[in-house]
């Protein structure tokens, strides 16, 4: 089979979610064609050629995910969103719906970091296993102080549409940005259930903005295809027992004699 | 003295460089009025009650610095100043030189991110002497593989422009992610000087948009003010002896025999 010349073509490590998974997801949801050119044949080595600089004189991504059609090349996540996001009716009309959905998008890739930090708080260039102590340390602290800060900055960010619909953006049913906060919030309660499960009972909107993302026909079909990888533990959200830790704002009162 | 309505009203805190800088470098540099307003007199009372939602009504920024006029509030360094871009002249006209600009931008404000992680490996809510073996630990390894990673990116992103000039920006002489190139290369410079002194001799282009901005007349005047904080223990770019470590790449090679 031929592959459609006007295709996105997604470049991005094949055997994880990470970073991709925030394009992926708009894609799919969108359903627009695209290639997911790590996961092809020869596509790795496609994907390797970019990053040494063999893109036909275009600009060389620092890393993965980019985005590749007819002349363009993108690279960071929050740029391809604002850049599919008009394209695709995912953001509301004019600049200052771009820049509002541009800016939780930039927080939403902040907190990322912070989550990838917490299993390679020293170096991503070691194993997790060689800076377990480190993590744990980190883990309990982003747990204590930053989950809880971003999440209820996000849930504030939740209006209800002119339909009566929860989502970030005031003009719209649905954004990108909100695709986002569906894949924060289930890669979340992937790695730290016991934090996520308390923190969850106070963000209402949340909640309700990732059960309607999961909803959402193309979406559901995406999630249930073999084109949806598994949390595993070389992504962003990682399930590692040692840190899912119960921060002390969730934990129970104690009880006395 | 009143206050012009019609300036800017940058937020951020009153005694570090730190993100707000890159923010300082460009309104400086277009020459706009603006107010520091956590440098004014009850100006971080102000700060802190958007910071604790009362905006108007309006969003509710995360974290300094936020910028705000005539209904916008704007935060996040990269949506800031991507607003800023066109409207001050510091960005090529149309999307395409929009997009570079900022998928450039998003990449310094990851290595601003990691810069910041090498003295607060293991939480901003620590003292860094209290996780300073961690920070040695970090820094370590974000001089031998992360700093070199990023400065070679951006050396191969500067380009001629048709007037001759070393810029980011192909259509024009100069850009916002010049001053920000500016100011990450001169904020290294002082926290890693032994890996930047080895690091820069083979940025020749990097080192020559250092020099350029520095020349800049309003540049000049505005590092030669009061206006230019010095750097700090508190901002991102600090000296700490114990952390301007040589790298392995920039080790004189041994002499045996």
């Amino acid at each position: 089979m031929m592959s459609d010349p006007t295709a996105y073509r997604l470049y991005y490590w094949p055997t994880l979610q990470g970073r991709g998974e925030f394009v992926r997801l708009v894609l799919e949801d969108a359903g627009m064609p695209y290639v997911d050119v790590g996961r092809t044949e020869g596509g790795m080595a496609e994907l390797q050629r970019w990053l040494a600089g063999g893109g036909e004189g275009r600009p060389t991504p620092l890393a993965p995910p980019f985005l590749v059609r007819e002349g363009i090349v993108l690279s960071q996540v929050a740029n391809i969103l604002h850049y599919l996001g008009p394209r695709l009716g995912l953001v509301g009309p004019g600049p200052a719906a771009e820049h509002q959905a541009l800016q939780l998008q930039l927080t939403i890739v902040d907190l990322v970091a912070e989550v990838h930090e917490t299993h390679h708080p020293l170096s991503a260039a070691l194993y997790y296993e060689d800076q377990k102590e480190a993590a744990i340390a980190r883990t309990n602290l982003f747990l204590e102080h930053r989950l809880p800060k971003f999440l209820r900055h996000f849930e504030q960010a939740v209006v209800v549409s002119p339909a009566g619909v929860l989502t970030t953006d005031p003009a719209l049913d649905h954004s990108y940005v909100d695709l986002s906060l569906f894949q924060i919030v289930v890669g979340l309660q992937h790695a730290f259930p016991a934090a996520m499960g308390a923190l969850l009972q106070e963000l209402p909107k949340l909640s309700a903005i990732r059960e309607r993302v999961c909803e959402r026909p193309r979406v559901a079909a995406y999630l249930a295809s073999s084109r949806r990888l598994p949390f595993n533990h070389h992504g962003i959200f990682r399930a590692y027992p040692e840190l899912d830790l119960l921060p002390t704002w969730a934990a129970p009162p104690s009880v006395s004699g």
